[in-house]
């Protein structure tokens, strides 16, 4: 039987792909990865509970610890040093909390595990609307990573799915809805823990994805 | 001008790398990683003397901290509920020294790491003769990463080298000796930080290339 995983940050992208998987897939795990961004508490409350709610067993959950990319450091959401700047419109210019080359790190530790539990399937929530700034969330790169896989694994039997990458924000809204995934459950700010600050690049997308398609978005905003 | 890194375990076969870099490059860092196996302590020492040799200043030496991968498991080197076993001879079985994917969550880091100080060349020690089975030591594996790198990152400007890929490990240590690196300073045994145990896959392969390339290993075995 097909095993698949899914990356879950506890956002609305990898909230989508959960929603897909737990429609489409068998056997589903969960992996979280907390790699010490400011809302990192938060967004672990996040997976737990979309986790609960698709009612994955605990032994189907795995977070691995990123702290280590502190050692890296050059990005806003992992170095205390730089501030989290608000977001100002869509531009090519790669935002501040970029850290370099991250998607390879998460993806290669994903992998691992996949491997490790004999996971075929490997769902991210890599979005390119999001962040045309982000080299590593172009469709290019994930075709060039799963040649990597490949060519590095020993099945060569674990592919990476990128289900939302090329939808527009209100097009996951819409796929979410029609999934009817728990909205209410994820979470999306790189600023806040409490409320959300609506104002950071996360915000911004998100709160326009769900303007666009014509739906209240049950979380809470300053 | 242009900047390299040296990924420097210690072995013989990045410390060939680490002599071919500071023959033909300007500006060289050296980047260890410790994973937490068995040896690390002893690894780590053997870095810091090579470090030392080629007069690294501390500002271009580098240590990451992978022991982030027991959470993974999987393997002889970094759980300790599994036994490192003797070296039986040649086969294209993966030994269970195998840490699913590592090479791809090392490259990621020090990918990472080389995107951060703007580095561009990425010398790597993989050796195919060492490990028919392990997949992530192929050429192809490199050239599939290689494609990672120029998708996933901002610069698109960093390439990974493997100058010894393709040598037997007598031709590793001929080099070695034309480059006249310190052999007494670089460890290779997975088991033991005292003596080199003389049985395990690394010390095997290095004493066979030693025997063919009529050199003595100048370090002490039990």
């Amino acid at each position: 039987m097909t095993k698949s995983i899914v990356l879950l940050s506890g956002g609305m992208d990898s909230l989508v792909c959960a929603g897909l998987a737990c429609r489409d897939e068998k056997d589903v795990s969960f992996v979280h990865m907390n790699y010490g961004q400011k809302t990192s508490v938060r967004e672990r409350k996040s997976f737990d509970a979309i986790a609960d709610h698709y009612k994955i067993p605990a032994e189907k959950r795995k977070v691995i610890d990123m702290t280590f990319l502190k050692q890296i450091g050059g990005s806003s959401l992992t170095d205390d040093a730089i501030t989290v700047k608000d977001y100002k419109g869509d531009s090519d210019i790669i935002p501040d909390s970029y850290v370099p080359f991250r998607n390879s790190i998460i993806l290669s530790l994903a992998v691992s595990w996949a491997e490790r539990i004999s996971a075929q399937k490997l769902y991210i929530g890599a979005n390119y609307e999001d962040s045309p700034g982000y080299p590593d969330c172009r469709p290019s790169y994930y075709d060039a990573f799963n040649k990597v896989i490949k060519e590095g694994t020993k099945s060569a039997d674990i592919t990476i799915l990128t289900p939302v990458i090329s939808m527009k924000k209100k097009e996951i809204v819409m796929k979410g809805q029609e999934l009817q995934v728990p909205w209410h459950l994820s979470w999306s700010c790189y600023q806040s823990s409490d409320r959300s600050c609506g104002v950071c690049d996360s915000c911004a997308l998100r709160l326009r994805g769900f303007k666009e398609a014509g739906i209240v978005d049950p979380i809470e905003y300053k």
